[in-house]
């Protein structure tokens, strides 16, 4: 632990709530070099949907090392990237009836964002951007602006510009539907907000606080873009790659972004990787005009390509997610149910939900005694106030039930162990419309 | 190949010069799907200093990956990451004097960046930073105010903003110290350039066509930094790791940056790593503030720590380099002294050299011929008129020597072939001061 | 008019639609060079609210002139400032208990908005100003942030930086209060919006097309401000004056701005002025900070203490004022009942009103038929779309009556003449929440 | 005195420097309300080159305002706008031979440079534009970032984009031209620079310290803009109306700016006014796109067009100007060779003139000494170390000598009574190349 103390940045963050060192890590568990077992809830923040280490891509990315394929390839033509292309295609784009281009920025969701947003304004000639309340996509600067925390904007030390911020789903209160209000704006020459290149949108905002957008405010964000010509983005880095049950988060709501972005669990194995899809329309690079040392994460084509083959080749896994979601939503209600008073709320879908605890005290308290439990689990939201259910995909049913009991039993003891807990959910001031 | 073409993005670069679909790598080679063997200058733009799947780290990495050590751990403790601090901070700080705190970001190199300027404000509560001509720093939005290249921030499609350009070491001719400009634009309250935060600056500006600034340069510029209250930033991605002969590009000029990113070849094996080196008394984050799903990428914590453990304990790895660097230097000088009448030039130092042709044209003909006779090198600068050798520090002499003889003989033939083109080298308008 | 046409821009606008070359005027009256007689409903779109050349301050103007009192004394003490100081400290400030610093800006509204929003950052030491959907503020690159018409803000030729933008009163329709809105977003850390330094506000919307903001929003604006440490900025420039009745705009919703800024009318003569109000607390600004050499125009200052010791020493103009805007509602709403089948909507409140002819098209008929009978009369909005009457404050009885019988008129034509004109007023994509 | 203690801001400037309440004026003289008389060589920071209340032009306006001409008529045709637009094409721009369209803006210089710089960007559809060191264009804030002086860009308390700084004549020392590095910078895609909209500069710096540009560099620079297609912007509003003894300060040089910006001494009688003039191809505004209450001053149209008659129409002022001129640098040359020991400069040309004291210090002792004498006089320059010389055009030559004998005798008893001041002088970092 000591040399984390001495020369490791201060910007740790999980490190601080998890403090062990950990050395060894198995589908939905996790060891520490003392040995301790941990069930993981956490999944690389949505990286690793497959579990860690997934026994059935394991192998693969052994021989590919063993047999010096290549690692580290530029942007070049390799057999890896071939493979994975071919797969991706047959596997994932093809069924679904999509027609999109690939581009592989550097491995990392935010520059997946980045690239994204130049394309937008390239293509459209246009320089602003509409984000969303609660909104996530990333911390460098271009993500940044997008990005609505203002914990991460303000350590950008300098002004943010380029985008306009609008009400998400539900952020002006039930039966106000704000997408009415982005197309009166767009249609009033004299809102303010002129004619922009796109819209970005998480379909569920992950960091935002597991705020999911009905399929219907989903379908008509669709019909306003198209009506005033936006860009529809879809930053799909932490709602895809099956969280929600598809493989892509937006599938239910049957729309067609005209841009997406993936990250997180796509290389399968917790290797970094990151792409943007786009209608090949807009695909109006040049050679290099978006580039990186990195683009194209060679191991993780070969386990992101195991990982399609295995998981999305029929509709077996997608159901069993489902199936999955729907245990989980009945435990969480049943959590509701007993405990807060009327005060707790579900949040989310499919295998990307969590109970949103109203104060951050409660959600870190719940947190703690899971941890104490061996169940690592983590928080979310402007306040930190919603406890964040992110398992792997894989989890066995019995390590689900185990660790939503803990999550349970966690809720009974804080409520039992301090009275006031409620008094202080009950006084917060929520300037909820 | 046909599935390039279907669904990757036209973004492809180096695809383009070097059309062939690659498979395995070893060392200082390359090999494509039909068996052809290939000679790489160009080792991953700097990523493969060590040359491809190093036979000294790859048994580590097997093993790692073999045992279920952690693959993806977000920004964990690790046992993996504790093993590279370790060696990081006695093989490389230590015997260098060095105390520095280190942050690790998403796995590349604009990653770094992006939070090394960001640090640089937040510390200072100052927005801009001094930029110079022709650096280049990466292309997500902070990173690309910094850098020079018209084609990378013109796709960006919005005002670049949060910047001053200065005139690099050399730009205003010879005989002039751009430093001292520098200097009186900051004593200067109306200069218009005011008190930035930082100054960002490569040891030799490889993209920008392998410009090297003098040590000389290089102690004025910390002088006037420290003068004026500003951070020093070194961006030493793709100078750093050995590239010039020592660990870090700027030990020979003695100077101590506040901030040093490194990303490229640090990993070791073309995995993808990115870090920023900052004084103590900078490392103000909060937990969390810049955050990423890949910060730390494991695999790539255990093949870095084997590249310095082995390359870094001793010096015989940085006398080899500079032996080679010599070499390299004599062989180009006696390439400029036959072809080009005068016009061509050397650039460069260690094993981060090249010829300045002149005129792109020139250079791509080299580059062009070089390629059909097995040898990978690419070229860059505004016009990408240098050709730049950038080989594995590892190469052997014996490749080192067949490479230089292949270029060699590409001057010579293309020389011959075009009576033209030393005309075009003369009419062109340098604008050189 | 030959020389209009061969040496002024095409930038022209007011002189496109009154085609005339005017040469004397006189209260609401206007002569052009053929003799022509044209009552003023545009009175210099608000800086002409005691009529063209009052006589009551023309004797003053023209006695100051001759006895060379100083016309252009920089930001120097004069006597003439010191009067006007004197003046609008006894009779505007004290009477009304406000406690506010003038700075005299640079002689033009937008001059005054750039102060206003400078100090604001500047204070605070934030960056974002909150502006709201439809506001005008001028053209000069910071009030231009705030405004929100595109037309103007496109021709800014560069990204607009610095502001968020919020829905205006009733924007979301009838029964949603917008300061909710805003106080949900300055409460959620996570909302995009941040810590903003101020919110500008127009209590009336004159270019935006007339829309007044209620009493209760007003006030619960000036409650948000508060809650959340915003300044709060009314722009006055030409509501202010007198044209709702009071001196100040927002006298009725017994709001103290942090910053009001006032132009227009405020000369009295149709002279260049400007200025802004702060409370003390506020004005940090060090000697110079922001200058200009037309600070404080002095034959304005003359003329400008004329118009407040003549008209606002005590309430009979004031009342004057809202006796004629009661008139001007009652024959507006009788021009809405007659016409336009439910479609008109009257607008605004005291002189400060006009009619929403729903379409651009039926404004610009009106305007061309009242211009065709000598009335001149201009439209205002994002499309045009309402016709705004702001004739001097001073105007006739029998001169209002007169003007408003040609309005009157003037839609009775239109409608006759033209038969479809209801029918695009119906088609209309009103994109209204 | 007590009001303006009370309620004006702390912005106040010159009023601090001269802290007397004047109340008459009359060509290059001033009264104060305790009867004292003033010799002003600071005639309105430029405003006042044909002096205070001038006689010729007196009767002209109190004609005008007598008989009811139009005062306000936002941008009406009308009599007086038309007269002053033709004796300004007969007198000013035909005799030149120059082709301009003309634009009224907000009668403020900065309101001028907006209106340039913002047609500037929208006819090129490129948003960056070079400024220069010590440049000072205005305090709205996009005249602002073309501005070089730390002092007012901080008060912006926003970060000021949308231009790119570059050494003005003389900046890197005497023998580089810096035309040279700005042509290499825009012939070098990777400089940073890319393409800029537009150059804006003054041919001479007043308020960065009374920098003249020579001859030469203002042909080079055309040069260089005409090379790469940017825009020449002369902003003339200072050193234009015959302060530096032609018209235009450009004439000499005998370059053809595409945009120019007029205003302070334009309207004559020290009456806001300002004007861009644009080649007709540039003329590319759609109507109203820029527009403002005051653009136009009537008043002002009135006494410009008696200056220009009187002043303009024959070349005997222009020679009178430049005799002065010639009188002005051998006295200040006198005084540089007796006092200083050899480190004071003599700074401009023509009637634009000054002297570097090289220290804020001296510069404010020499000030003050003038003013206890009845001299106003004031500094400039980033450190207030110039002392500027700006007294009208028509100063007598009687006055003009006694003016200068003050000053004379200030240098005289300030190096006399405080010995030290020579070391401060000596002692000083000037950062100088």
């Amino acid at each position: 632990m000591k040399i984390f103390d001495e020369v490791e940045s201060e910007v740790q963050s999980y490190a601080r709530s998890f403090p062990k060192v950990f050395c060894r890590a198995k589908g939905e568990l996790l060891w520490d070099l003392d040995g301790n077992q941990y069930l993981d809830f956490l999944a690389g923040a949505g990286a690793l949907n497959y579990g860690h280490n997934n026994a059935l891509f394991k192998g693969a990315l052994l021989d590919y090392i063993r047999a010096d394929g290549i690692t580290h390839g530029l942007d070049l033509h390799t057999k890896a990237k071939g493979e994975f292309l071919q797969t991706f295609s047959d596997n994932i784009l093809a069924p679904r009836g999509m027609e999109y281009i690939i581009q592989f920025t550097g491995p990392t969701g935010t520059n997946a964002v980045e690239a994204a947003m130049k394309v937008a304004r390239k293509v459209t000639g246009r320089q602003a951007i509409i984000a969303f309340t609660n909104g996530f996509h990333g911390v460098s600067l271009g993500s940044l602006t997008a990005t609505g925390n203002s914990y991460h904007r303000d350590a950008a030390g300098i002004l943010l510009s380029g985008t306009h911020r609008m009400p998400y789903d539900g952020y002006l209160g039930n039966g106000i539907d704000t997408t009415e209000y982005l197309d009166k704006a767009l249609s009033d020459s004299s809102s303010g907000i002129g004619s922009p290149a796109a819209v970005i949108v998480e379909t569920i905002q992950g960091e935002g606080g597991i705020n999911s957008a009905s399929i219907g405010w989903l379908r008509n964000l669709q019909s306003v873009c198209r009506k005033h010509e936006l860009l529809l983005i879809v930053d799909d880095i932490q709602a895809g790659c099956g969280r929600t049950g598809d493989f892509f988060s937006f599938e239910e709501a049957g729309i067609e972004p005209d841009i997406i972005t993936l990250s997180k669990s796509l290389g399968g194995y917790g290797l970094p990787i990151a792409l943007v899809l786009m209608k090949p329309k807009l695909d109006q690079w040049k050679p290099g005009e978006h580039n990186g040392t990195f683009r194209g994460n060679s191991l993780a084509f070969v386990t992101a390509k195991a990982a399609i083959d295995h998981y999305w080749s029929d509709p077996s896994f997608s159901e069993d997610i489902k199936r999955k979601g729907s245990y989980i939503s009945s435990r969480l209600n049943s959590i509701i149910n007993q405990y807060g008073e009327g005060l707790l709320k579900s949040k989310g879908r499919g295998m990307f939900q969590g109970i949103d605890c109203v104060t951050g005290y409660l959600a870190k308290r719940v947190s703690e005694y899971a941890f104490e439990h061996q169940l690592i689990i983590e928080t979310s939201g402007a306040d930190d106030q919603v406890l964040k259910l992110l398992c792997p995909l894989t989890t066995s049913d019995q390590n689900l039930q185990g660790g939503i009991d803990i999550i349970e039993k966690a809720f009974q003891e804080v409520f039992a162990r301090e009275e006031n807990i409620l008094q202080t959910m009950t006084n917060i001031d929520t300037c909820r419309i």
